[in-house]
């Protein structure tokens, strides 16, 4: 088993192979209806730990870096990852490959015949539980359904992620186009999940990086991965990242669009707008943000905000919209949009390009009467059997957060919420990590399902690898903590078997179950080392010493 | 204007002066009542903001760097902070210096006279405003008076400060041994406040560094400083820090008389624990964290739990008991405790002995029946005048927070809550100052009062200074964010005018008015750099690039 020499992997070669440590092994559990191999990640433990009438001496996670998170798996970025979807049999009779340009990898890119639809709402419409839906449940369970049954819960079912996204409540994003995808649901009723945003802007980065990014980001637990490019490149930058990427990848098409009008939003218009979904559906984007609900009338209400328009999209769409004196295309022509993405199944992540910039501008007019249309908007996407999520704010003060949540679900019909944080503060820049950790485990204890990332670089620079880093476990920790709000079996038993470890002072198992093992065993070492003790048996750390060590103390005063 | 070498200064040099950027001036408020000067922090702002119908060139901020806050401040280590509440004639006719050991600048330590007491509760009770609450309350109003009436609020008076003090709702430690104090309010009705604590462990760390982490911390925004040194030099160690400290100052006794009895919490009386409580009082410790409400009842409950007890102070006591089979010490002498702290006017600190260390652990018969003994406590300690709070969790789920501070201003009387987090989750290791964070941002929105910070290295190791102004700043993001959804016109306003900075790409005016301007200017230079261009005029960042920016596209369309 060897690994390619970091220095001479290439692009997107995986120097951190064994960031997760010497317990952590990828695994897969076999699905019951379809020959599908769900990959999971079990982590050793080094004794076995009573949690109320079991015992584990290991524990299964959720796991979202695909094969990069086995040791023994050897990448080569140029071929891309397997396409694991390819022998799931999809689509074959329903769908034609009209002869696009290939991929980097020679497949030709498929599309639903005329008439036809691919998507997984028009499957489980039709009452068919598909692979992805089969790949989804277990994959939700983590292989715990015993455990989570004792606790008195309900283990996801495929018949259950079925019956979910026939109603709008969840999505599964999955591009016919992306085989290499591991399937996974966005849905309040499932793990409140993440995205992590990457994308070279005309200044900086390279395309080597972006890939080296999306890699990075799911390695350390993002669920899906934006590739919000507006640079140069931006078609070669989405087919590398598509290849070598095994979570779900969404995109703002409008960038592209405007990058081929040069730059200028007055030029846009809707064939220039289709050609790119449908270059971008070819390639196996999973889903679009389109911004179809920042309409004409509204826009006088953002312009008397403090902070105006701060979606990069809705700023352009504005201009549009002022230039030609005319309503939004992207809005008029919103039916034919959804055709495109039918034919593809690319989910449509609806844009809030009026969400508020400030915390002032929270909850204003403008920004509720945009949520409105794109409700509106979700029932017209729904009649097509267009998988649909709606994007939220933003910047929202803690005691307005609840509103947001609650008028979402009101006017979207329950198709799941997606937001960048929101923000609690507008002062807490080179923090906006955990300003924005903070709002969004608020918003998905109350029912967001995906929480976008911000990193601690917002409103200052484009992140680096490091910031992806602290951007990513920021929001882990957030998702996580609404879990665990939220009741749920699997995360409960996570936290669970770290207090035991703890208690126990058994620091390997504490690495092993902690949001980033590289870290905590770092710096633990660093710490430990002047002590001349080793990290497998001090029975305390240099927060306390050995002599104040509570932990230790208690054990000691319960023997007495 | 001098300011000394940083490599020369000695070991409580301020190499970071500026660090507060160019346009921050320290300035005064004088006293109406008193001839006190109140600090506080002005940041210039580039050019006029418009914010309802008044406009702002400059805001005074809350500041906790004392005189460190002034680029123009030459500061001896040796010689200390100047006494300013010596000048304020505190206290004179009822209290005595009865020849205990003088202080490092010569100060002989006072305390009352026999029969009288000097605690703030007690002068509002009868009435009294001192200049301590007059100062307490000029410093939360920011200057901000007439901002704050035109908000449809009302300025902090002292009188209200008295009549929230006389009600046990809030607090102003300040031992009359702490003349270098600025005399600061923890109460729900006012500013949400933030402790650091540093104290060298027996493992790593020396006096210079405590000295210099104490400083470092109250630059950030601590507004109070636990020293829970529990090495050697603990004397010596507290000396330093309370003699160059300009914020209050809490300890734990506790762990200085069990240094006295060789570290053996059987051998632990309370003869010990008074002299320590006395040398520590004579010094100027503001505030004692003290271990009251743990009794040999409960303690059953604890040993069934997870984690056991993680407070240190709690297992110390725990194993007292066990070991004596009696009831602790701490709750039988509690009266006694209360005269001493009622002579120098050292506020108590009801220790959750008992407090979760896991999320499995919250909110247990353990937990509340610990907080009913100290809402008992509390009408002991009221009836000596003596100044309370409650110290709270811990590890607690986000959907059990509440229950906490219900519960707390329910049996505890409404007096002011001080929590550790609490942390939602037990996974996040390496950056648990989020964790924390996200449920104080929480308890402090339903009315905690004050929150300890905890840094990255919490469950790891002992914090370095990194982690301390990590520590900090994650907890004023968390306490501005509670400010802000309790309605604080002062916390808005700069939120407002950032956000109008923003707006207006005035690059200057956003560091100047963001928590951390050393970092956020470092950031964007960093990243500006490459282009060309300065920090002063561009109207982008990298984040985006010039090309793809909302709000600079917002105002180009707003002109259309």
């Amino acid at each position: 088993m060897t690994r390619p020499d970091p220095a001479s992997a290439g692009k997107a070669s995986c120097p951190d192979h064994h960031f997760f440590g010497p317990s952590s092994v990828k695994f897969h559990v076999k699905g019951a209806i379809y020959p599908i191999e769900v990959g999971m990640r079990r982590v050793g433990l080094s004794r076995r730990y009573a949690c109320r009438d079991t015992s584990f001496d290991s524990m299964p996670l959720y796991d979202t870096s695909g094969p990069f998170g086995d040791p023994a798996y050897v990448h080569d970025p140029e071929k891309g990852l397997a396409g694991i979807r390819e022998t799931w049999g999809f689509s074959q009779e329903t769908v034609e490959a009209p002869g696009a340009t290939p991929s980097m990898t020679g497949r030709k890119p498929l599309r639903a015949k005329a008439g036809q639809a691919v998507t997984q709402m028009h499957y489980a419409r039709k009452g068919i539980v598909t692979p992805e839906m089969e790949y989804a449940a277990i994959r939700e369970n983590q292989g715990l359904e015993a455990w989570i049954e004792r606790a008195g819960a309900k283990p996801v079912t495929p018949e259950m992620v079925r019956a979910e996204v026939a109603s709008g409540r969840a999505i599964i994003p999955a591009n016919i186009n992306h085989p290499e995808l591991e399937p996974m649901l966005i849905g309040r009723n499932f793990r409140v999940k993440i995205n992590a945003n990457i994308g070279n802007s005309a200044l900086g980065s390279s395309i080597e990086e972006e890939i080296e990014k999306a890699i990075w980001a799911c390695r350390w637990g993002a669920d899906t991965v934006m590739d919000l490019s507006t640079g140069k490149n931006i078609h070669q930058t989405r087919e590398w990242i598509l290849r070598n990427s095994p979570v779900p990848i969404g995109t703002v098409p409008l960038y592209q669009a405007l990058e081929k009008v040069g730059g200028k939003a007055e030029e846009l218009n809707w064939e220039v707008f289709r050609d790119t979904l449908i270059e971008q559906a070819e390639q196996g984007v999973d889903y679009f943000t389109i911004h179809s609900g920042i309409l004409a009338a509204t826009l006088p209400h953002a312009e008397q905000r403090r902070t105006g328009i701060v979606s990069r999209g809705g700023s352009i769409m504005a201009k549009w919209c002022k230039a030609h004196r005319t309503e939004n295309f992207l809005y008029t022509r919103f039916d034919e949009i959804c055709e495109v993405l039918r034919a593809y199944d690319v989910a449509v992540s609806l844009g809030d390009a009026l969400r508020p910039g400030s915390i002032g501008d929270a909850n204003d007019m403008a920004q509720f009467s945009e949520l409105k249309t794109l409700g509106e908007l979700t029932l017209r996407a729904w009649d097509r059997d267009v998988q649909v999520m709606i994007e939220g704010p933003g910047h929202v003060p803690l005691n307005l957060i609840r509103e947001n949540m609650d008028k979402q679900l009101e006017y979207c019909h329950e198709a799941p919420f997606y937001t960048l944080g929101p923000l609690v503060t507008d002062i807490a820049a080179g923090y906006d990590h955990i300003n924005s950790a903070i709002g969004g485990t608020l918003i998905a204890t109350f029912g967001c399902a995906m929480l976008c990332y911000v990193t601690p670089k917002e409103h200052l620079g484009l992140p680096d690898r490091q910031d992806v880093r602290e951007g990513v476990i920021a929001h882990r920790v957030a998702a996580h903590a609404a879990d665990i709000a939220k009741g749920s079996p699997t995360a409960w038993l996570r936290d669970e078997l770290m207090s035991r470890a703890r208690y126990a002072f058994a620091w390997e198992d504490q690495f092993a179950l902690s949001l980033d093992p590289e870290k905590t065993r770092r710096v633990h070492a660093e710490n430990i080392a002047a002590t001349g003790d080793t990290a497998a048996n001090a029975h305390y750390c240099t927060m306390c010493g050995p002599d104040f060590c509570s932990m230790k103390r208690s054990q000691e005063s319960a023997g007495l």
